[in-house]
């Protein structure tokens, strides 16, 4: 599925070339269930569905995510800006361009509708999953702004600040998030520039982060990748093919909260700086025993495969665990923290590097869950407490963000519900 | 061509692999010409040639480019450590991993010889590419360090400073750059960060730069890709196929300059920062008249189709020229710059957001030829100066690097010609 290409068509003059129009929502709607969908490089993910798409969709490779602050006061503005958002999202995840570049409306004295840079590229499996911040019920002066303070939901309570936190404001928060994943950066750059030109004078970048390489799967198609510690990371992630889990730890239930987030979830951002020359300068065994795993298979300590379960009452010859009492594998795993489980969607990043001879390089972790003050939140405080890996960590932003149910059909927006 | 698995073979103790030895030489050497290597996106482009690889190798889609400053003045601890760079630059670009993770000399109590996090990627035609800075002759600080400062050629002097320049001291220049091109971000990016971790003490990271999206064809096998403002980029660029205008414009001819260089080319590099949300503001009929092509097919202001020749005479019913006097297209053409032509490679990048409600985006420019300042710098002058464009952008870093030619066998290490 191409991008439909303007190029030859619009010539020297580059106008004059008509829109798709009534036929590009057929083009959208055919599948309600995009969880099973797998997309190959080129291939669209359908926008409209039960849930929103970019969740247990199979992680693609790249990401752009970007956290927006709204700078209009004016309900109908805003309402009327995630209508666009929605039309403009459907659009480019089914990989087609505005394509008519100031031409719709008729003037090339008028800005383009498309920034083009996509032009000719196909959907590259782009998904775009929107989430609305604490600070979009109340703001940072106690304003509610848009008179929805009271359906922010209780699991949207900001989170607690945790031990070794070294957060930047500047780089945190944000009224609204969105996710965009590709297989093509091109793509997902380009989705996330155009929603912040469609909603020029309603919102401004906040924050937004690119992240080079998946570091969780989200379907059992995947192998596990490899975060910059080079260890498989997410091996125990929850998978899409596990309906029964989904329910019990990803998708908000009917009863959790406010009707407008059944169906959803709730997705918690944090960036991750490692220390990776700290690390590099560590010893194999070491890096083996504070993770818990081996580095080569990805197999806890207690075993020979990726998939083992972890035997953490072992003891070597010396009577002390296999698997260490502050390993990352013990402290994060479901048994040691009541069941909790998240589905994890993190991503590896180089942001250049930080002025002291080092790379500024990490984990942008993602994690979507029914309740992060059940889940995220009580796995976090035991890592930051007792974790022996944050001597090479350091949270430097942290975000959260209540991603409602999908749109079930083209005449649906985001935050129809919420704002209804 | 898969990078070794350790994986399996490790298990739970993770070490005790035999090292591929010596057969790993025999899989890097048998192409002394990598210049019309067309690579898949997982296949590798040889390490060992004439030329060294990626200069006119078919542009591949991901960049990592980073700026190293020599911390040691012990010549020798730097030849030392360009042969381990040589060495780990074939093996990485043959998709080959250490792989051994600290069993090299049998301990598993020694930091692992490879970061591993593409441990199971393919090759991925990564190509690494070296440069030596104008202070690695000569530092900052007027010492000669290395004893290399009569070597240095005078195509190597610094560029001058142009009209705009809002160049940042701490992500410009650098005593050696490396430049590494991928298929896959992650490949270039442990590329790197191992030549990082094998420089340790004597090397540290000056600045890197993530490029997420080539902005430029090197071979007649690709089609023009867009840039962030939409616009295809490097419609006229120098290919892989045209041997002459290479030996005219690109590589370094005998007699040009110290013999070291010859064969070789010199890189110039400019982080360009968009002010892309004015540009988005933009009617499409400024952008156009800004760049002298029209956006939808790329074709110059006179003609219909993209690689149509321009007419600079040409005049419009008011009597102006149709292609601007101070467009973009007139002013960087050959025609007017005295036939000056360029090698360019440029990348997209988007380094997050600017703390003031936009992305931080634009082009890492790169160009090779074979003397700056008769090809890169009376361009940029005029540029400077003129451009309509210089609205939109900012140079904010800048970088020049002499690149010696290829090694032609296993033997061969980078720098050996310059310190002989």
């Amino acid at each position: 599925m191409q991008r439909r290409k303007v190029l030859g068509l619009a010539g020297a003059g580059a106008a004059g070339v008509a829109a798709a129009g009534a036929g590009a929502l057929a083009l959208t709607r055919h599948d309600p269930e995009p969880v099973a969908t797998s997309a190959d490089a080129g291939g669209a993910i359908p926008f409209y569905g039960r849930r929103q798409a970019g969740i247990v969709t199979p992680a693609q490779d790249r990401l752009h995510f970007c956290a927006f602050d709204v700078i209009t006061d004016d309900r109908a503005a805003l309402v009327e800006m995630l209508q666009d958002w929605t039309a403009a999202a459907a659009r480019m995840t089914a990989g087609r361009d505005a394509g008519t570049f100031g031409a719709v409306g008729g003037s090339p004295e008028a800005p383009p509708d498309d920034t083009g840079e996509a032009l000719g590229l196909p959907a590259s499996g782009l998904t775009l999953t929107i989430g609305f911040g604490p600070t979009l019920f109340r703001d940072a002066r106690g304003r509610d702004r848009f008179g929805i303070a009271a359906r922010r939901p209780a699991a949207l309570a900001d989170l607690p600040k945790f031990p070794r936190d070294a957060l930047e404001p500047a780089i945190s928060g944000g009224d609204i998030g969105v996710q965009a994943c590709a297989h093509d950066p091109q793509v997902a750059v380009h989705a996330i520039r155009n929603l912040a030109r469609i909603g020029m004078g309603k919102v401004s970048v906040r924050w937004s982060q690119l992240g080079f390489g998946r570091t969780s799967s989200t379907s059992r198609s995947q192998a596990t990748p490899r975060n910059l510690f080079g260890f498989k990371d997410g091996t125990r992630n929850l998978k899409a093919e596990d309906a029964a889990l989904l329910d019990e730890h990803l998708w908000v239930q009917p009863g959790d909260g406010p009707d407008w987030m059944t169906g959803g979830s709730y997705l918690v951002t944090r960036k991750i700086r490692m220390l990776i020359e700290t690390w590099d300068r560590s010893p194999l065994s070491e890096q083996q025993t504070i993770i818990g795993r081996d580095k080569g298979e990805g197999a806890p300590l207690t075993g020979a495969r990726e998939h083992d379960e972890p035997d953490f009452a072992a003891q070597d010859g010396a009577g002390l665990p296999v698997i260490a009492a502050d390993s990352h594998l013990r402290l994060a795993h479901p048994d040691q923290n009541g069941g909790a489980r998240m589905l994890r969607r993190g991503y590896n990043f180089v942001d250049g590097s930080d002025g002291l001879g080092r790379l500024n390089a990490g984990l942008f972790f993602m994690s979507y869950q029914r309740d992060p003050h059940k889940q995220f939140v009580p796995v976090q405080s035991r890592l930051a407490k007792q974790d022996a890996l944050n001597e090479y960590i350091r949270h430097v932003s942290s975000g959260l963000f209540a991603c409602p149910p999908g749109l079930p059909a083209a005449d649906d927006h985001w935050g129809r519900a919420l704002f209804a």
